[in-house]
């Protein structure tokens, strides 16, 4: 792996996802009568100038394939739905093959660390960078340390552990959680060593926040952000993404550029 | 997928599919000494100008190969009987290429959400639809939202979650339960974007009603229906189809299509 | 498949299949010192004109392989011992392939109906249709249901959920029990269409008893019959299965076929 | 097969195997300082004149690839340790392939009949049989009758059970246990068909009696034995390897090949 | 295997290997700010002169690939997290090609030996076994005795049966821990016969102790160390590894290299 690039994943150091797989994990629920529709997605991750954008395979399939050939396309290549409770587990149904096949740029894939079906998991995923490296995909890790033996699953240590699982098992880019500490960032950041960390977005909160803990976390060494809902649940989607960019890649202050959203 | 027509399953855009798997899902209680003959299902779905039949793969051996290569086939690739109880699963007995080799145009598959198994199923239906989509094959998912986790299959917001389910994991059609709710189908439809909907037949009930049903589910958005036991348990069976083929494909109202079958 | 012989299991459009893997299923305690050895059965086989004999791989291999050629041959890809309690199940230990270069003209397979393994045998049973008819080689199922949610296995509708299922699967003949009801077993027949019904011997009964329920069974339109203590422990076995010969394919009946015997 | 040699493990119609996997089953604790290292034990097949003898591919490949490649090598597949309670079950570590480039004319496997887990082993044998006797090398089955549903495991029914279920599956010998009961061991030779009975030596005793039951074994008709500990674990191993040919291959009675061993 | 250099792992007969796969098996808090980089770590591989490093994939992929290529390599293929209880399992993630493919000359494996589990570990390390002789690459296998059925996983005969299976199951070098007691040690090294033993450094310790502990299992006869955290968890890496170079190749004595080590 080229750091420099991470598969072309970067950009001056930075990247940027916007992730939409949110109809499978939580249901349409989190959708309004807008971006239920996956054009209106595509148009804000390429209006918005994401790295790429992370769509389940049926997605790239029946939209990418067809009408946004342009924009940078992982593919998720597991996902469990809000039905499932006890130790979590989300097994491949897209093979690494399927999603070159369908354009993509890179793989994604959840582990669940703590789930007494971590194992299985790690199986997988150990096969996906190998697939995937072998032809110069690169492979991005949703890290969520919830299994029923993890007490606290935003404690710095097991943010940190799950970064440096990530690393060992040959992720490019780790997604993990940011609780706000900025020591414990940094210690996560080293802790993934070559692997690059993103922080994810999670729940919708106001514009400003969420600018100023980019920021923060910034300061700790990420390579960047995983966002979906704060920006599709925004009602100014592409103009939030526009001071989301000026925030992670031209160095802007959250303040700043939440102001010049304004205009 | 070029969605005006589906791999061939649509026919201005909309489509009516005869599914004849309940012998095995239920039985031979559903059938009656004429129904239980294959032959006189196929009759059916040719006179009745269906847009494909939907069977297990013993039932294409042993009849569509032989007698009825003109009816366009979707082949049932998984299956369970009514023996079954708890969180129900369905596991894949035939292949896409066997399908394929039996002249199938499509593949059916049965999910059922909110089972602990689901998993496993989402497993082979990623499979199924990179294999079917690599030769040219539809891929109809039949959503049953049935596992134990979940307390009503046809409210509104778990109908909407499977259609959208149907759509990220790369289905052509999902065939869904109308629960009479408007507005739930619209946002249903809406759920499943690209991928098209159809309403499930269920058990037999009055022609009128089945008629002014589907009429209804139309203004929705649905593509179509998959009807089974409301076509071949009906005396007239072909009338029906008719009356059916007039409301889907013409516009024709419900009424004016029941009393044009009673002439 | 050509429903006139189905791979040359049928003469005259009947079949009587011996069948020898009660070895592995009860143990040699059915057997005496003349039919505990193999070649006594192929000698059976051979002079009561069998349509051809069902054993395991080892049998086949260490016996047909050698001295008996001309036998056709069925291969039972499964058994299980009598140590088994609880949920039957009995998995595949010998492929299609070898079945094939051990001379054999087709293979069995039992499903136990009701299991909660069912599932994982339907899975194996759908794998080998496609393996034998794709080298035209006939498939043979011992359709028993025997799960716990079977409440008796010898009911009609019970009896007839299984032949139906071992069409939808792809069976060419199916072996079930006959609980002695003419008008069960006829709509036995029609529910599993296209695939020919056997019924089982079963335990050894007297002749005569035996000659009239296969009698009796025929009239309801089955093809014949997969026997084996019957004959294999009788005390005049060519006799008898040249008894059987002429019920089968005769049409002679029983009291007449019998008194020829005793001559 | 070629019943006059087994793949070459017969001598006269008759087979010596010696048994060094114990190592692996109950660790070096039966071991002293000489046997514990496998030349010695090499040592022992070739002056001992075995037919064959049974290590673990491990074995094979660091004594008998560099230093014996004249000692005809069977290579056991599977194994299980003393820490295992419970139902019994050895799953198969090695392949049929690797055992061929390693130089083994056969194949060793361990079957617990009446475990839960017997259909798990006859599927992995049914496998190894097949790929075998494809490459034309000799198939040795370890029948031990010892999962929880066995009450004896020494009953004269569950050992015939035993050889009958191995000749069924394709063993070309199968390894029992002896319970002294000459009759009963003439009905497991006879439930055998044409697999060959060898019988196991298990614990030491002394050297007498270890002959005398061989020989009587013998005149069941059995084909020899599979030796270890008995040899291995004499302070004689060579003089009492030659007494135990004298009695398999030459016909010399136990008590003369006895006293000839003192000299 | 040639023994006397094991695939290039040997010099003069021993062997001194660096194990850095505590980030995945502990977390970072192993860590500290030097530590946590792998270079940090691949430069003292280097500069301590180890004949190999062993590390998972990821850290493979992303530091030897790119800036270390001189270091011996060996991969682990398998790990488990902290997280885990109940008897152990560690499967399999990356694959004995892959490992190839990233230069390793050596793969590693942990079998919790007495887990409920070990029948799947045997399974996959005798594939791994195999695949890793056929391209000439060694195998050390970290044989940890720690299922819930082992009492005590450093007395003596759980040592020397860890040591006996992994000889069986082929590996080149076996990893376990060293109890102190000498005469023990003798044993594990005679029960492992031709496949090499090497001890575990465990917990830190100081200096002198861990060379003496070194001095004395050297006379018993195992091969050499794999050590991890007593070396980077040093404040002085590289002159304690000379040291340990000193004690392992050069035969220097644990207090006369301990005394070099102050200057």
């Amino acid at each position: 792996m080229d750091k420099e690039d991470v598969y072309g994943l970067l950009r001056k150091g930075k990247t940027m996802i916007l992730a939409y797989d949110q109809g499978f994990e939580h249901g349409p629920s989190d959708f309004n009568e807008h971006n239920v529709n996956p054009k209106y997605i595509f148009d804000i991750a390429l209006e918005g100038r994401y790295s790429a954008l992370a769509v389940q395979a049926g997605v790239a399939e029946k939209y990418h394939k067809k009408y946004y050939r342009d924009i940078p396309l992982i593919i998720k290549l597991n996902a469990k739905t809000k039905f499932m409770d006890g130790d979590p587990v989300s097994l491949q149904h897209t093979s690494v093959a399927y999603a070159r096949s369908l354009g993509a740029i890179g793989v994604g894939y959840t582990i669940y660390l703590g789930s007494k079906y971590e194992q299985k998991m790690f199986k997988e995923f150990g096969k996906i960078v190998e697939e995937a490296h072998e032809h110069g995909m690169a492979v991005v890790l949703w890290m969520y340390p919830r299994g029923l033996k993890v007490e606290n699953e935003i404690a710095n240590d097991v943010i940190a552990y799950g970064a440096r699982i990530a690393m060992e098992l040959g992720a490019d880019i780790v997604k993990v959680k940011f609780n706000g500490d900025l020591e414990g960032m940094r210690w996560t950041v080293k802790s993934a060593a070559a692997t690059r960390v993103v922080i994810a977005g999670g729940n919708k909160t106001d514009e400003l926040s969420f600018l100023k803990t980019v920021e923060k976390a910034l300061q700790a060494g990420i390579t960047g952000i995983a966002v979906g809902r704060n920006v599709w649940q925004s009602d100014r989607p592409i103009d939030f993404s526009r001071a989301l960019n000026e925030v992670i890649f031209d160095g802007v202050g959250a303040e700043e550029a939440f102001s010049r959203m304004r205009k």
